[in-house]
């Protein structure tokens, strides 16, 4: 079959990945699962692969293929697989996990002990087919299309998870900022309008960006090259600031705004990793503020966002690109060409 | 009546006060209370506020007593005061709270935003007597000291109020980390003992302060100095690492100790402000790692402390001495000369 | 002025208030205010008053005014007041509170230990004017209209106290029941599709009342006169059940109904109060079912729902009534013949 | 193999279950698991399923082999088997869950849509072997005798659970009530003295249980056959009655004792299920009062009670008898012979 593969790291996304010819995977174990891949989403992440910044956390083995965010059709399972069957349509939790170990049984998938991570750690889905387990898959309901719902796999599961955890904190009347609406902001923006009542004000420095946003359920827009956002979010709260941030930039710029727009003992949760989080500490025993980093989610989070999806409260905005096409999908998103979420089709 | 007042910000230690001969407060609000003080405990604040550190998050008047930790009899009441009566002995929460804006409404004392702050924003407990509101004061139990537990009432409480937080989520078989045995830290660490049945670590490069832990109800003890302390959390806890870490110091050397002993999903509470919190976004993104700043602490929550020590769950180490050598204790503080809490007997 | 009045508890409909001549109560604490009223919402739990059905839960005093869902403008303030003025419109939280014991401390201002509760145990809204004080009005957002607001003040607030305990134990996909969609039912569903995005289904033996709810934001509704229930909630929930039930009846048909609908680990909250929960221990345990009461609200959540008025999420179903027709709405009331919710017009 | 097997239901406790000769069982899949059976404890329930209690709630097939609490010797595990290897000690979780449904995969062991349950649905422990799962066993550290923690299994966690769901709502200062202080109660009592602050009030017919509750920390003790409880506990709280209470009876006469000795928004968590819960719904709507079911406990949860095991948090009264023996149990239950919990030695 043909796979998208990473050969060595590079700065230049110029082409990136060689589309190899190679072995379909199998099943090996009881609760394996070949996937047909009918669509799988381009993360800024796998540029951050491509250029080496994940060495220092995980172990990868070149050559590799790339591809996190999938979804597809079943076409083998495992002997002791019970919940999908093959022909079933299915998304995949970005990790196959072992159920066992206690970060498992707490439902804390992204903690499992004894995890792999198809695209990160071993191959993923820019290929025809991709090798997971039950544990990671859950069947699509009837209306929703395979290939367009493939980036709620990690870009979706990680915006879900970001915003449940400030929508927990949320109250009718209080405002919640979100900083970035672009690929995981446009979705956490609809996902918190969905689940919360509070009113959402929403940051960006593009104005198509903006647009969106407003279309989406924001309340307010700012933009942060035109105004001053801590006078402006004090003027929209009455001077009380935003109890929840969801910055899903992470840059220098967004994390320091944390402690001119909160309001006492909120949250400024960092999903976009760019930058650094610099404070004094006094700074936030003062305000009593909480940076809360956020990675990825659950996989009974997935199945939440799959039923936000099957409601209709949340759509993705994608454009699609064959597998031979995929090194331009790097350079476009590196020059920041790409209108809403690019998925490969294999 | 005789009061300690700061006339001007120094950062000269060696007698920054002033005993001066002041008009008696007296209540001229319905809810309105004046205390004796029998107790006043002396803060590490107290330093700060001397050299002018507070001058940017507070409006201050000088000359102004100090004093936020204060304990003594109710001498005059308000004419609508119903919950305590003269010669009641009371404890003072440290802020006098308007009982009708939002954040009061929730129970949140510290966010009131109509308060004042005896010994912050207006004269404290450094003098013979106090003026506060109904709102801020705690009837005592029969068995428990004035003057010993003055110190609960700012330090006590903040100790607490953190400790608190992590005790929520903290499991049987997890392991809590306690930065700092300090004023602050012992206090902490009794209260986490009471309320939860985590092991735990506690840190300190003094080696009396170590010994205070293991007494306290530290399962083990580390001397930053000596050990390499990511290694050794990673064998306490089986290269778990750990699910909470109070960090009662909130240098740059402590804020920067998270990541290398967190657990997934855990939580460093900020409690102490000397320095900065420096990390980049990714870092609190792979870990799912929270900064929580923590800013004293509730009403109720110093109703539930002066619980655990009117149990016995709670002892404080204090000194005492009188209003005319409070100059030294400035002074002996800065040089770390104290054992225990100083407090202040006007 | 007027006032309408009770005498003497009655089982009879037809005339069980006098529209009386007596003083306009004047403040006479410093945080006491005068609300002159301008809508007061009639509740069953007046008719259950004029019974007598609440002689054993509290102490009254007749002659008493009722009428305890209030709205009007603020025509007199104690003088220490300083969150609203004379002018000022505002709606009553239905209790006057204390503002210092432990209970109004962390916000449950329903179990205040020393509150009065105009309409139930001191005299109410069903008058020109209305005694109360500071802590138990919340000014009202400039669109929102006084009168249609007033049913908020008990009504209202009852349902979404209710509907956010059970909001914060739903997630996307789960399936909340409402049982009845009544008064306090169409309210509460409307904050629960606010709050949640849970699949809402109303249960309702009126016609008209399923056809509010489809309305109003219920993805399905049932008729338990013409359907089976258990069976029906197993089809729409692919045999899982409800993960939360919220009964603003409280009957002994609904309450018998939670075990046969409920997921496992569900909340059945018991809203309305007919009946009676009769259920074998065994039940409760097989399943892990919670029968959880709820009592009126908080004054913050009383804020929340302003806000939600506000944002138009929550639309209220009043007809109006001259404080001289009074009486023929109790009998109306009795007999099923109002239309959405009493107010009475001073 | 020696297994002690149920043939047929009975009211006759003499000699209700035959030592048959049966085969050992053996792996069949890829994550089974057999444990040479070192403790099986006798359970309450054992003396209802051979009634034929349990026949209404799930499918059970005669004969069969009883024991719910199990805890021994890892013998043969199935080839994927990753956690255990042979010659580990363990202790069961009650039941063998997939891992794959969604109740599992929140944690919630007990909803699992596809579980077994020795010695419930099928054969159980009170033999040689026993068969089960990897997701069901937890090694023992190495100080925890085997036999001595096997009641840990069931009775243990479900005071556990309990225990621990009451204890995330106490404060210092709160009161709990525990109804019962037999084998499950007096591990929930020590669950509950380790895990919070709050002052316990243990209630117990017996003196020797009443007794046994003083020694492992309550610090009151009551005898409802000689007090008024509601006066007494009244009397305890100075009038505020208890915030949670866990009865680990369930009879009408603790049921029923719930609203009169509950704080305002008290939960009476039903462990026991002897009898009825019977109140008005006025009764739970006017003191906000939630009868809670609970149902065993989670895998994580059986960690965390393991851990406190460890700790020295929770000691056991156990007394042990031979398999031969084991009818002789069944009958001294029945008659309250037992002292301390029963455990089988197969």
């Amino acid at each position: 079959m043909l796979a998208a593969r990473l050969h060595e790291y590079t700065e230049d996304m110029s082409e990136p990945l060689s589309i190899d010819e190679v072995d379909r995977p199998s099943v090996d174990v009881s609760d394996g699962i070949v996937v047909e891949v009918e669509g799988a989403g381009w993360c800024q992440t796998d540029n951050h692969i491509i250029e080496g910044m994940w060495t220092d956390y995980v172990e990868q083995t070149l050559p590799m293929t790339l591809g996190h965010e999938n979804a597809g059709t079943v076409v083998e399972v495992g002997e002791e697989v019970n919940t999908v069957e093959e022909g079933d349509r299915v998304i995949c939790h970005p990790v196959a996990t072992c159920g066992t170990c206690r970060a498992c049984r707490l439902g804390n998938d992204m903690y499992c002990e004894d995890l792999s991570f198809p695209g990160l750690t071993t191959d993923g889905g820019f290929a025809e087919y991709l090798l997971t387990n039950e544990r990671a898959v859950i069947p699509l309901p009837g209306d929703v299309d395979t290939a367009d719902i493939a980036p709620h796999a990690d870009a979706g599961i990680t915006a879900y998870h970001a915003v449940k955890k400030a929508a927990d904190e949320l109250n009718p009347g209080d405002t919640a900022v979100v900083v970035g609406v672009g690929g995981l902001g446009h979705i956490g923006l609809q996902c918190l309008d969905a689940m919360s009542a509070a009113d959402i004000v929403a940051l960006d420095v593009k104005e198509a960006a903006r647009d969106l946003a407003s279309e989406l359920g924001a309340r307010h827009v700012l933009d942060p090259t035109a105004e001053d956002i801590p006078s402006a979010v004090d003027d929209l709260t009455d001077g009380s600031g935003a109890q929840q941030i969801i910055d899903f930039v992470g840059a220098d710029e967004t994390t320091s705004m944390g402690p001119d727009i909160a309001a006492p003992g909120a949250d400024h949760h960092v999903v976009g990793y760019g930058g650094h989080v610099h404070e004094p500490s006094q700074t936030l025993v003062d305000g009593e503020l909480s940076y809360r980093g956020t990675l990825v989610g659950r996989y009974t989070e997935l199945q939440e966002l799959v039923a936000l999806v099957d409601r209709g409260d949340v759509e993705l905005r994608t454009s699609q690109y064959d597998l031979s096409d995929i090194n331009s999908v790097a350079e476009r998103l590196e020059h920041g060409e790409i209108e809403g979420r690019a998925v490969i089709i294999p």
